[in-house]
This record gives C-alpha cells, sequence and structure tokens, in this order.
C-alpha cells in the first residue's frame, strides 16, 4: 500500500468565479485517481493545502513528521513546485532511520488539475510508477524524470526541474 | 533515450463526427507528452494503427522486430488493450537474446485520449516512468500498476488488469 | 418557462470502455446547463434516448405528441443531426392549431458532448437563446445559425446544416 | 455578417505556470467557434484585452466608437462581467443615431474559457444567437438570458446576473 501526502501546490487550484483568483478547496487527487482507472492501493491524506511559497519550517516539519508516522514504505507527496526541493531536502536530511528506509517520491504540476492543459493527472501517474519502482530515498519527480533530492534543482525561468550535479 | 513505438490502440482513437464512427488519424503521442511537460528524451515510431483485436501474427512478428531493431534499450509500446498480453508474450518469448536484454513496458488507455474522460494521460506517465526504473524484462503498465508480462490478464468484464499466478 | 425535450442523438452518446462502442445512458443536458450558469427555467424531459437514424414514425409521433402535451409555449428538441430536419418537418406540419402557435427549436451536436471537442455545448446555448427570442415555428438550430423547418438541410458530406430554397 | 468586438475579461484569459498568475494572452473566440462548428459569418475584432475592472471612461469610449465604426448592424462584444453593464450602458446612452439603429449584445463568461469548467462557449452560442434574433437595442446575455441594457444588473456575491426593474 501507498501513502499519498496532499500538501496542496498548483496541482489542487481551483478558480475562485466569484473573485478571480485561484484557491484551494478540496484535492482532486482522488478524482484523479479515478480517471487513471487506478488500482494501485492508496490511502489519501490531506495535511494541508497550502501554495508551497508560503510553506514555513513548521509546515515542513509536519510534511516530515507524516511521513515519518505512516505505516506505508513507499509515500508519494503532492506539493507546490516552487519549494518542492526545499522540502525534499528537509525529509531525506531529518536523520531519521525510519524514513531513510522508505521510497518517497514527491510530485506537483505547473498547471491547475481542475484546468484544461493540465500536467497534473500525467505527474500523478508518473509519481506513483517510480514510487512502486524504485529504491529506498527520497525524489522530485516532474517533467516524467525523476532525479534524487541532492541533484535536482527547479529552473524558475523556463518553468521545469532539470538536474544538477553535486 | 527512450523508444516510444505507437500500434494504436483505443489510445489513439478519434470520434468521426461525419458517421459517428471511431478511427485512427495520427497518434495523440507527442501532444500528450507536451501536454506532461515531458523532457524524457524520447524518439516516436508510429508502427501501425491498429485495434488490438485485429492485430494478426504478422502484426505481433512487425512489433517484435521493431523491439529489436530499436537502439534504444528501453521501449514503451501504445497498444490496444484486448490483446496487449498477448503482444508482450510474443515479444518476451521470441529467443532474441538482444531483446532479453531491454526493459520493454507496453500500456494502453480504456478510453481514447481524445476523450474528457480518459485514462490515457496517466497511463502514459506511469508507463514511460516504470520504463526508466525497472530491470529489463517485458512488462504491462495499466491501471497504475506494472505486472510482468507472464502475470497478468485482462479481466474484460471489469476493464481491468490484474495479477495472475503462474 | 421552457421545455427541453430530449430524445437522444450525439449529443448524448458516451464511450462503453469495456467494449469500444457508443452507446446511451443518461442525458447530459442538465449538466451542461449547469456548466453555463445556465438561470433559464426550464423543465427537462428525457422523451427517448435514440440514435435518430433508428427513429419510426411512431418515435417522431411520440415527439410531436410530447410538443403538444408540454404546457410550455417554447420548446427545445435535443435530437440527432441525420434525421432533425425531418422531425422538424413532422412538428411543423402535424396540423394541431396549438403546435403552430408554439416556438420549437431542434438541436444537436456532431460530436458527443462527452468528448473533448463537442459543439453541443454551443449548440444548447444557440438554441436556448433562439427559442427565447424567435416567434411562434419550428427551427433548426445548428452551426450558430437557425434556420425554418422548411429552408434548412443536412449536408452529410460536410457534416453542416445549410439553407434550402424552397 | 456579424461583428465581434473582443474587449477581454474572464472570458480570455489563461493561466501563467511560470508565476501561478492569469492573464492575456490572445483571444480564444476564433478557437471557440471553430469547436462550436459556427458557420455564421463574423468578422472578430481583438480591440483590447483588459480586466473590466480595469476600463477607464477613454477605453469605454473606445468601445463605443468601434461598434460605431462596424459596418455590421449586429454586433457582440465579449466583456468582463463586472463592469459588463456599464458598457452596455455607455454605449447605449452615446445619444448617437447610426448606434441606435444597431443589436449590440454584450456577453462575457464567469471562468475562463481555456479552463475546464467554463461557461464561455455557452456564452458564445447564445450571444451570437440572440444578437440574429434580437430587435435594434443594447442587451446583455449571460446564464442563458438576454437583458435589456437598463433592466440587468450583475449580482456579484452570486456570481450571476439578474434583472431589476427601473
Amino acid at each position: 500500500m501507498i501513502r499519498i501526502v496532499v500538501t496542496g501546490g498548483t496541482f489542487d487550484k481551483e478558480y475562485n468565479e466569484l473573485n478571480g483568483t485561484l484557491f484551494f478547496k478540496d484535492t482532486h487527487v482522488p478524482e484523479m485517481l479515478r480517471l487513471g482507472r487506478s488500482l494501485v492501493e492508496v490511502g489519501v491524506d490531506t495535511l494541508m493545502m497550502m501554495d508551497s511559497l508560503d510553506m514555513t519550517d513548521a509546515d515542513r516539519a509536519r510534511i516530515v513528521q507524516a511521513c515519518r508516522d505512516a505505516e506505508e514504505s513507499r509515500i508519494v507527496v503532492t506539493h507546490g513546485t516552487d519549494t518542492m526541493v526545499q522540502t525534499a531536502r528537509s525529509i531525506a536530511t531529518s536523520g531519521d532511520a525510519a524514513l531513510a528506509a522508505k521510497t518517497i517520491v514527491l510530485t506537483g504540476a505547473m498547471v491547475p488539475y481542475a484546468f484544461g492543459s493540465s500536467d497534473g493527472l500525467f505527474n500523478l501517474g508518473s509519481a506513483l510508477s517510480f514510487v512502486q519502482a524504485l529504491p529506498a530515498g527520497v525524489y522530485v519527480a516532474m517533467n516524467g524524470r525523476c532525479f534524487p533530492w541532492d541533484a535536482v534543482e527547479k529552473d524558475r525561468e523556463a518553468g521545469i526541474f532539470r538536474e544538477v550535479r553535486t
């Protein structure tokens, strides 16, 4: 069984037609899994619904804790793209032995799932697959690829994730 | 680099608005990769555009040959779901040593990509990820899961793929 | 108040993912009205769910009867495109005085609403508007235009409705 | 022939995936007309691409002028919903005799066309139909209904247009 920890991000943003702003309501992850006809056994926890630029150290600590507390050894974290790498680092460097034995894959989207042109469904399919196939470690899955947490950065100008040599 | 061998299937079916039937035109795979913001290096070959129920032994032989001829050692085959397992078996039992060293993942869709409720984008993200992460072998990736070719069957009543003990 | 009489047609076809065929389940008209944020007072009757090529004289008689029986003087009929003009004629030439006092607009779609590229929402918005604005008569609303029943034909080669001089 | 004057509004907003904001690029009106298989003869002018809350008197004067300058006597204006009624009033009270002889219908959308749940296609089908069927005057077409310019207000709490008695 795989745990999906939802933290918000572009993935789950919606359009508020009353004032024209983007906001969070409920996560779309269960609906996306249905659309993908997923039969992977998952449990979905909505831990928070945040723009990742607004995340504090305390928020990141809660995410680390949620990964630690999960009974599952394979975890997908949905997350805003802007600080996804930072949260991956927090999980990977927590110094917790139980965490180090888990496979944890962070993913997100460049465009909200609720909008026509979203990459969200592709990314969820990708993250859910990498998390089943990869050995223990903390990874970022975006753009169809999967990077170890310490070998990736977001290029915010280009809107993509790329490998960095460390 | 990953080779994507397109053979048709529900994945790529379109609606002919002049006569109300489903038909094949061009593959949607490149468009789907763009939507997924994929940066995986891929080459896409449209080998055939067929309903998998219409595939003959000769068609399957062409697919085996295309996998053998590909320079890449990681290959995704898009395929109709009805005989996907049969084609996987043809590839896996070809007796070719070069093929045996490759990771080959077959995937498809229950609903055409061009229709609103398609699982295609999820499946493509999934297959493209499994093919990067798994060791040599022939697999079927559907429903968010990945099965070795000799441990899977399509349950046509339920419209899902499930594990079979061999 | 406006009566919407649903008879099926491409408009309401869905994809059966178990066998790859198109079929009818429930009408999408209420969902389409919600998507359009429609506040027009309507009552929706699902009279039948048929491909219009399969309609018999008896089916057409039921549609005429439903228009006659409706308390509303403004009626939209959703209908398959292939025999839409024929049904319009049946309504217009029924010889019923009460019917002659009503504004009746037939519409449909070239692509099922459930598919991404459907003209259905546009057509429903169009038909619902014409039926409010036009005087008594029987009309066909397709391609953004509205034709009197005796001045229109479907060009099946081109997949469009066009004016005919009578 | 019908003139479509594009002024922007929610209708045409897009999601900027680099910074997560909404912005204007090109109008979607031609694409929407293609999706609706519209065969209405139209000319589309992109006069401005603005949020209607940002419109000044000078902007409104340009819209009035564009309606006056158009050779067509039937005009659809796409417009942000927040000040749509105000622009309708500017057109209707311009005191220009040539304008008074035209049928002018303003419409817009509560959700951008580019997002999955948009009312835009429904509204465009509606406005394009009302403008063909109604006598000279200035109207607002939203929620499937059409209101004379001086008998409508936007209820911003509810996100709908409703009749007002004057």
